[in-house]
Order: C-alpha cells, then sequence, then structure tokens
C-alpha cells in the first residue's frame, strides 16, 4: 500500500477528477499531473493557517493556470479551508463555491481570480512586491513582522503569454528573493505536444533574466519537489522551479494527451484509474488517514500564525506608531484629512488634467504614506511620479516609485496583485491608447473589484502629433463597458480631485482619463462630479430648451456652444459628465433632475467614439464624436479639423431643436 | 573631412533631427542613435528597388520602434522613394506624408504602421512566415521566384513588450531563418537608464528562443553592423543582432540621455551637433555627394529587381498555371467560384456558429487555396482547422494550419503581418473573451484596412461552466467602437457565411463572434446578413407595433418573442442585425426601412452590454443585454437567469408598447 504521502497525493487526483466528471465538465489533467507538487506546498512548503485564511504575514499561493481549479478546490477541502465535500459536488453549478475558474472573494483560500493565462504570474510578482515594501517599512530588529512568500504555479501557456514575459523580467530585475514560481512543465498544449509551438529552452530564459532556477528530475516526486521548494528560499533571486509532469497523471491511455486536459475522464476510465492508484471505488471518497495527514499540516500552520500574533503583541507594545499605522494601512480606509479635506481640490490657471492628477497624487501622497504607484515607462508624461517617493528597486525596497518597464500588461497585473496583498494603495500609469494592452488584467481588477488607479493619460486627438496610433477613440468606450470599473474622464482639476477621491474611497478600480492639453478651472465644477454627471451651468428656465452634455477636454466647447446658443435665445444647460458608471448609480430622481426625461434636444460633445452617448440623446438627439482614427498634427488643428468647436455645438444644438 | 559613408550617415541624423526641430515635437534620439545600422541596411544590406517598392520580391524592412519615424522618412528621401525634402519639413503637419509615427498606405516604403512598441517585432514574424508559405508554393528548381528577407529594428521599448517575446519564441520555433532582428541597444528609456527596470541579459534570452544571435561591437561602425547583417543570411535560425549604439549621437551634452529622445534638440544644439558632425548650419541640406552615394543603392536595387522580372517571365512560360496563381493570389480578388456560390450557404439543423464557421473554412479553403490559418492553442474548440490544410512547422512550409501557441498578442500582429506581405489571406482564432489580449493588434489590422479575420468562439454566457473569467460581456462593444472594423455576430450558419463572405470581401478586418452552443437554422436568413442589419421576420401591417432587434444566439429569443406577441395581438418586426458598422453604412433610405423612425417601440436583446443598442432604441426602447460579469453554470441556466428569454423580450415589448 501507498505511504500516507502517495495516499493523499492520490485522493486529490482523484477528487479532481470526481468534481469534473460529476460536472461534466471542467478539466482533469492538469489537477492530476501537478497533484505531488500541490501536495509539497500544501503539505509542507507553504506557511498557512487554513483556520484563518486571511492571516496577513501568510505565504501567498497563486494558482496562474486557473483551468486547474479542481486541484486549488481539493486542497481547500483537504486542508480544512472551509470547502465542504457537497462544495466539491457542484463544481460549476449555479451559486456555488467552486465555479469553473477560481474566484477571489467567493472561496476562502482563494488568494486570486484566475483562469486568464499568464496573469497570476503577474500578480505574484506584484505580491512579492508589496511584501518587500511592507517589510522595509514594518520590520524592526527582531520583529520581522512581515516576512513571507510568494509562490505560483503556472503551466506552459502561462509561460507562452507575454504578460508573464513581461513579469518575469522585471521580477529579475527587482531580485526578488521571495518569489518561487513552479512551472508544470507537461509538454502537452490543446493543440498537441508543445513541440508544435513552444521549443524554446524556458529554464534559459528565466536564467537570462536573472533568476535562480532549479530543475526537478522527477516532478511526480513530492519530496524532490519539497526538496526544491525549500532551495528557493535561499537564494537571493527569484526562484524558477521546474517540474516535469505528466498530465492526466493515472488517467491510463488518456495519461499525457490533449484530451485529458480539457473535458471530463468518462466514467470508465475514471473507475479505472481511482483503481490503478488504490483509490476506492466510490467517488468523493476521503479516508481519515488523509484527513489526518491534512489536519497535522494545519496546526503546524496555526502553530506558526500563533507564534506570530505573540510577537505582533510586542510589536504593538514596542512600536505602538507602527502598529497604528499597520491596522490603518491594512484597514483600506482613508481618514477625514483625505476626505474633508478642501485644499485637495485648489487648482488655479490653465492646467492639463494629467498635470493636476500630478499634483493629486503628490498631494495624496503627503497624507497617505501606503499609496505607492508607477508607470510603465511613462513617468514624465503621466505625471505619475511621488517626487519625495524615492525609487523602488533591489537596492531600495522603501521606495515608493516603481518603474514597470515598457511592460502595460504586466504593469496593471502586478497592481492586482499589490491591491490584493493587502496594506498598499496602488495606482498605475501609461499613454490611454496603450490601455489596450493591459485591457485584460484590468478587466481583472473590475472582476476582483480591487481599488486600483489606472492613470492614463494624453486622451483622443489632444495628443497631437503623434498622431493615429496614439491617439485613443474607442478605448473610452470599450472601458466604460466594462462592468464594476469606473471610467472617469475630468473636465479640470477639481474634477480630477473628484476623479482621485472616488478611486480611493469607492471600492471600484478606476481609470482616470487625462488630457495631454491645457484645461481652464471652472468656477462650478466641484464635488457634483463625485456622482458622475452634474450641471456645471444651468438654464434659466426650470426646464432648458436643450442639453449640452459632454466629459473632459470638451465641456469647453458645451459650455461656449451655451453662450453662442444664449445669444441667440436659446436656453441651454450644460451638463458635465465625468463618470457615466456613477451617474448611472445615481437615483431614477436625480438623474431626472439633471436629464429631465421631457427635454429632447439633447447633444453630447466628446471626444472618443459617439456610441456610449446615444444612451442619453437618443434617437432626437446628436453625439458629436470622433468615429475615426485621428491624424498626426498639433492638437488645436485636429480639434477644428474634427469639429471639435463651439460653433458645431451650437449649430447641432439648432439642428435638434429644430426636429 | 569623413568618407561618404559617414556623410550620408550624418546627413541621416541631421536631417531627422531637423525635422523634429522644425515640427518641433518628435523623437530625435533614435535615429540619431541607429542611422549607421539604418546605412548599413538601406545603403547596402537590403534587397529593395525605390523606384518600385511594391516590388513582391523584395525584402521588407519593418521600423518597429516608430517612434524613429524621422529616420525612415530620412531614408525614404535620400534613396529615392519618393519623398520630397518639401515632405520631411511637413513632419507631422496636417495632411503630411510623414506623420509622426510611419503610416502604411500613406507613405511609400512604409511597409507597417508603427509606433505601438513591439507590434512591429511580431509582423515582421508574419512577414517571414509569409514568405516561407510562398516560397514553398511558388518556387521551382531554378527559379526562386520567392527568396527575400525580412528585417526588423527594435529598441529597448519593443524588448520589453510580452508581444515580442511571444513572437521571437514562435519564430525561434518555426527556425524563420530569413528573418533578422536588429535591436538597438541604446541602454536608455524614457524615465532613465534600463538598468532601473530592464537588467535582463537579452542575448541570452534570444538564443533560450533558439536564435543565432551577433553581438556587434560598436554599433556606431556601419561596416561592423554590415558585417553581421550580412553574416545573418547564412544562419539556419532567425538572428537577433545586438546593436550597442548612443541615443541622441553627436548631441553633445545630450547625448545618451533620456531627454534626447522624445522632444527636439533645441536650435543651438542642434546647430552644434550639425558642426561637430560635419554638416552645413542650414537645415535640410542635403550635399550632392550623399544624394549620390544613395542613389547608386538604389540602382544595384533596380538591376537586381529586373534580374527577377528576367527569371519571373521565364517562369510564367515554364509554369504558366503557377503564374496565374501567383497573379491570383496577389490580386486579392475573389473568384465567382466563391461569390456565387451557392453551396458555401447550405447549413442544416442544430450548430454552433463556431461549427457553421468551421464548416465554412474548410468550403472556403477548398476554393481558395492560399487561405491560411489559426489558433492560438484552441483549435479544435475554435473550429478553425483547415482539415487536410497539413500543419505549418519549421519542417513543413507548405501546410496551411499555423499554431500560435497561447499568445494571442503576436498571433494578431504576425497575421498582420502576413496579409501585409501579400499574397495570402489569413484568419486566426481565440476565445472571445481573450481578444482583449491582442485587442491593440487589431486595432492596427483596423487603421491599416488589413483582411485580417478574427475568428472568436464562445461568446458570452453561452461559455457556461467556465464562469466569469471566460464569458465576454463588454468585448462586443468594445470591438464595434473601433473604427474600421467589422464586428459580426452570426445568428445561424447563412449568417455565418454572410460574415466570412464580407470578410473576404469589404477589404476590412473582421471579427466574428460565434457561438460556443448549438443554434437553429432560420427559414429567411441570408445574404441580407451582409447589409449587417435586415428584416428576418416582418410584421403583418406595413408599420410594426413593435421592433425587436437581436444579433446571433438571442435572435432565437426576439423571434419567439414575436410569436408571444402575435397571439397577444401585438404586430412585432424581428431584425436580425448582425454587424452594426455594415449596417451604418447602408443609404438612410434602407436603414429608415429596416427600423422607421416613427416606430419608438423598440427593444434590442444581446448577451453582451447594452451600449451599442441605444442608439437604435433610444430614450422609449429597452435593451436587454448583461452589464455585470458572468456566472459558472451551464449555460442554459445561466440564459434563463440573466432574463434572456422570450418571455422576458415579450414583457419588455409590452411595456415599452405601454410608454
Amino acid at each position: 500500500m501507498a505511504d500516507i504521502h502517495e495516499q493523499t497525493i492520490n485522493t486529490i487526483r482523484i477528487l479532481a477528477a470526481d468534481m469534473v466528471q460529476q460536472a461534466n465538465s471542467g478539466h482533469p489533467g492538469a489537477p492530476m499531473g501537478m497533484a505531488p507538487l500541490a501536495y509539497a506546498l500544501y503539505g509542507n512548503a507553504l506557511r498557512m493557517n487554513p483556520a484563518d485564511p486571511d492571516w496577513a504575514d501568510r505565504d501567498r499561493f497563486i494558482l496562474s493556470s486557473g483551468h486547474a481549479s479542481a486541484l486549488l478546490y481539493s486542497l481547500l477541502h483537504l486542508y480544512g479551508f472551509g470547502l465542504t465535500l457537497d462544495d466539491l459536488k457542484q463544481f460549476r453549478q449555479w451559486g456555488s463555491k467552486t465555479p469553473g475558474h477560481p474566484e477571489h472573494g467567493l472561496t476562502a483560500g482563494v488568494e486570486a481570480t484566475a483562469g486568464p493565462l499568464g496573469q497570476g504570474v503577474a500578480s505574484a510578482v506584484g505580491f512579492a512586491i508589496a511584501e518587500t515594501m511592507l517589510a522595509a517599512h514594518f520590520n524592526r530588529e527582531g520583529f520581522p513582522v512581515v516576512d513571507h512568500r510568494t509562490w505560483a504555479v503556472c503551466g506552459d501557456g502561462c509561460m507562452m503569454e507575454g504578460i508573464s514575459s513581461e513579469a518575469a523580467s522585471l521580477a529579475g530585475t527587482l531580485k526578488l528573493s521571495k518569489l518561487t514560481l513552479i512551472y508544470d512543465d507537461n509538454e502537452i498544449s490543446i493543440e498537441g505536444n508543445t513541440d508544435i509551438a513552444f521549443r524554446e529552452d524556458v529554464p534559459a530564459r528565466f536564467a537570462a533574466y536573472g533568476w535562480n532556477v532549479i530543475r526537478v528530475k522527477d516532478g511526480n516526486d513530492w519530496a524532490q519537489v519539497l526538496e526544491a521548494l525549500e532551495a528557493s528560499k535561499a537564494s537571493d533571486r527569484p526562484t524558477l522551479v521546474v517540474c516535469p509532469t505528466t498530465i492526466g497523471f493515472g488517467a491510463g491511455e488518456k495519461e499525457g494527451t490533449p484530451g485529458v486536459h480539457g473535458e471530463p475522464l468518462g466514467a470508465d476510465i475514471l473507475l479505472a484509474t481511482a483503481r490503478r492508484l488504490g483509490m476506492p471505488d466510490e467517488p468523493f471518497t476521503v479516508s481519515d488517514a488523509v484527513y489526518e495527514n491534512c489536519r497535522k499540516a494545519g496546526e503546524k500552520g496555526a502553530e506558526k500564525e500563533k507564534a506570530w500574533q505573540t510577537m505582533f503583541e510586542a510589536y504593538r507594545k514596542a512600536y505602538p506608531e507602527l502598529a497604528e499605522e499597520w491596522d490603518q494601512w491594512f484597514s483600506g480606509e482613508i481618514s477625514d484629512d483625505v476626505a474633508l479635506n478642501d485644499s485637495l481640490w485648489a487648482f488655479e490657471g490653465k492646467m492639463a488634467t494629467r498635470a493636476t492628477s500630478g499634483e493629486m497624487i503628490n498631494r495624496l501622497a503627503a497624507l497617505l504614506p501606503n499609496l505607492v504607484g508607477g508607470s510603465a515607462d511613462l513617468a514624465p508624461s503621466n505625471k505619475t511620479n511621488i517626487k519625495k517617493g524615492g525609487d523602488y528597486s533591489a537596492e531600495n525596497r522603501a521606495g515608493r516609485n516603481l518603474h514597470f518597464g515598457v511592460r502595460e500588461h504586466a504593469m496593471a497585473a502586478i497592481c492586482n496583485g499589490i491591491a490584493l496583498h493587502g496594506g498598499l494603495r496602488v495606482f498605475c500609469g501609461t499613454f490611454f491608447v496603450f490601455s489596450d494592452y493591459m485591457k485584460h488584467a484590468m478587466r481583472l481588477s473590475a472582476i476582483m473589484k480591487l481599488p486600483v488607479t489606472y492613470v492614463l493619460t494624453h486622451d483622443s486627438i489632444g495628443v497631437g502629433e503623434d498622431g493615429m496610433t496614439h491617439e485613443p477613440i474607442e478605448q473610452l468606450t470599450g472601458l466604460r463597458a466594462t462592468p464594476d470599473l469606473l471610467v472617469f474622464r475630468p473636465a479640470d482639476g477639481k474634477e480630477t480631485a473628484a476623479g482621485w477621491l472616488t478611486a480611493l474611497t469607492y471600492g471600484l478600480p478606476t481609470a482616470l482619463i487625462l488630457s495631454r492639453q491645457g484645461l481652464p478651472q471652472y468656477e462650478n465644477s466641484g464635488s457634483g462630479a463625485m456622482k458622475g454627471g452634474y450641471i456645471l451651468k444651468d438654464s434659466q428656465k426650470a426646464t432648458p430648451d436643450v442639453i449640452l452634455m459632454a466629459s473632459g477636454s470638451e465641456v469647453e466647447q458645451a459650455l461656449k456652444a451655451g453662450e453662442l446658443l444664449a445669444a441667440q435665445g436659446v436656453d441651454a444647460r450644460v451638463v458635465s459628465m465625468p463618470c457615466m458608471e456613477l451617474f448611472e448609480r445615481q437615483s431614477p430622481e436625480y438623474r431626472e433632475q439633471v436629464l429631465p426625461a421631457a427635454v429632447r434636444a439633447r447633444v453630447s460633445v466628446e471626444a472618443g467614439a459617439t456610441m456610449p452617448w446615444y444612451k442619453y440623446v437618443g434617437l432626437d438627439g446628436e453625439a458629436i464624436g470622433i468615429d475615426h482614427y485621428g491624424a498626426s498634427a498639433p492638437a488645436g488643428r485636429l480639434f477644428k479639423e474634427f469639429g471639435f468647436t463651439a460653433e458645431n455645438v451650437c449649430a447641432a444644438a439648432l439642428r435638434v431643436l429644430k426636429k
């Protein structure tokens, strides 16, 4: 009979296969191949306490190959994170805690929502960065209150994705020694052997990034894997543990084939597999010995947390101010210093909103010492630099300015990792048009409701001479359509402040869309912007003749058009709409007050695709926008050539009034 | 005095700096650093004929670091591609041929629109793949009619982007020996020395991908660079030429600093630089000797083309059928065999549109031997396999099925390269939700109006058990807002045929959005779908009581809702709207006929974000959609839980009728 270790490993395997079989949907192959490395982690290497999955100084484990969710659920059941056998039986069913891909927040012990390949590798780099930043800030001699590792598992798919390359290169540069990435090297992809598309030497590539590389001879031998994991702890660089595994291990003729990746084994093969691995015929069976073995790992973890709690109590006495700061940082709340601070709202003279944002970052950084961030090599343009923050690097973990390099996609996923870790507030910047490069990581910010702030400067044709490749047109629409992402396009400094305060308090990711070019400061702008849309200049009459709507830089043309209309006896209301998502979340009464249903003469103006505005202008109004690519010329010329003038807005208003 | 080579190099440098100075905007640093390698290429290595920039067997040169556009424009002027000194003086101005970033189609000699970093590296891989495919098909003994190289230049920014890693890994796997990538290694990024974010060993990384790596000792020495370029021609693998250069070479105190990257040198520094390099004070001055030197390179190129033309004439006699096929393939036209072929439209029984698309691919592949494509490791799911096409690989250049690996972003950019090369028609597939990963390359397809077809399967909550991470919600909106991209979401087989035929004939990139789940075949669907929106089932009366609109899988609920309404005496028209972009391009009369302005009772139903539909339902209608993330459960359950039922559509219609 197999020893208790092998029994546990085979239980993990068969539980995963049972779940997929029961659901008649899912991925049995990867869990069966990865069970030994998972056992090395959960049974041994991982610093965790299943009874307190949110323990601040736990090791973080990120399953980047999220399709192997059945593996994670098996572990969370066996090690006592709260998932029951019934939960496992509800795999992939409506309302269950065991969805097709792991969802953070839904299931205790799931550190990150996963599935889109490569994201977890990059997020793991973010977790590891957060650990070093917090350690630099909080640790004191004899009090290593932040001292944990980040472990991630990925497969060939994650390794092929560019985002993981970006993240690994940065991790090497930053010498993130407390990061271990375990590569489930099974040589099988959906279309066949990885030879068809992926012949590179992965270990050599990671060595080129500056990683420590450890090759496990037999990834089916948990003890060998454990040895490698333990060895990684001694490295002064991030470690790649290359684990040769066999997809669908134990599944007879299906073992080692693409066919075992994404569909149930079938009842017959599953039964044969169970027998081959010495497991009972009955699905979802776990022996007492296996439970007992897993319980012991949990107990060891609980002892570790207890020791840490004792240390932290002593730390609280020795460093009460730091401990208080700890509580503050990990609460995610902001103080009244920030929320009620009038000086945050003060701006004078013509300024680009990227500049007002840069000013906000520095005002906020002075009040919020856990605010960190950076840019994908565009900090001088994005105005993301925290002036007194220092540069974060391998040599300076106390720096608050992150240099992500030209790696937008990894940057966003790394910020997800930093936000998931807890303790820090994070922002990142690039040119708005390159939000495309990181869109999917932004989607994951939104899916997980992470308060990552995206500083997206150089909006629309205001970019000017750099031309069409650098002028965002459709990006505003694409991000607005993304659920649970706030898209905030401020018109001036006060609206920028409103955007930043929303980003800090609303509990959702926020994309700030900022101008390259200078914009005026408006007298009547202000906190009303936090409602998403508000009356910036009202009509004379209670019910206006026409409503002009705009966001960002085009608020200027809308206001001027209002004046032109007034000169012609037309009574216009000007609505500034920096954030449609917030406006939609206001009461119906408020929305009716701003945009009365009775007024059908409506014109919107925004230097982006018109699509989002039809919800407000309807069939009778007009949406002035740009539904084609931009051009290369000074920005002022482009605004005129493409019709963004007060005269044009005025003419449109007169047209809709005639209808 | 410097020799003629150095004179030419310095002329390239100063012309570029002059352009930036004149425009008061742009990037002088990279052109000044790269001038020697550019001279090695244009003066010597490149097989080109400036008098015939579209010569089919020319070498392709892709400037991936598109911000160095002034370098390319200097070259295109000096070597006689048609740009005048006046064009150079109009750099970055409205309507000029010299926009801020190079635009393909606008300026002769620009092989690809560039600027977004990393894209050019991946597109270059596509060019190189196309060359091997065409060579395998057309070349005969003694007639190497396809025999050219692909050269690309990239900087640190391109190297940091994940897309270039993806592409380089695939290029190594595919042993694309006729590809040379020149790495402008200047160690400077916008935020500072590359040390802050990029310490990896790039040459070692490329060696790990299976590339031949050549290090040039001094990238300022054009002869050394040329030696490396020539050596690359002998390799059996793709070659990386590492060229250490100095950004802003010659610019005195600005040389080698981030400050020289993206702004004019300033008149004083420019003058001092010109003098230091032995150039005249007067801007935009080119000596006769330099023109003469460049003219000679052009003449050599013209002779090469002449020799090729002679060979091709002989080839035409020896292989008339192949020559005819050549003409056909390079024309980009489709024959009546395809355009008027009724059998393409025949489908029976319930089928997923990913399956009808798979059927179309195979029907079309039989008629169009130059149709090639593949998937990002999801071919069995995307149904993209050409059954008798064979697998393209290092060992089989005649294969028509490309295995891109799990590399969506590079895949799309590679397809851009294949389309740009000419001679082939290309498609690529992945899950729709992962279109996010490749969005920016899709944008470049659209900017360049390249007929790349995107096969995006597993739409919306029809994905089912894989859950929210795999269920596209906002992607449909984001792509629809993208100018010059057709987004086609067919409801059945005939509409899928319409989508594919549109993709082949319309001259724009097309995204086919396809269902995972089976859908019925409709009697009245058909070529009307090529108008984007059409009446699938009309009302009894000329003017319907209510209009129901839908696309894709939800056409079924709309039709059923129409029946439910009929039973209640409500006369509904059902409009199928597979492609809004095409519908918008129809005449106002046609659009009025389908959606009469007088009918305000309108309901749309589509399992995606509602945003695009308000243009058609207005303020009085209702848009049924999904403005939140999906969930993990069997698809049928999800459609019911999220309100996509005929009953719900019917109820909405009754509500809007009551308004």
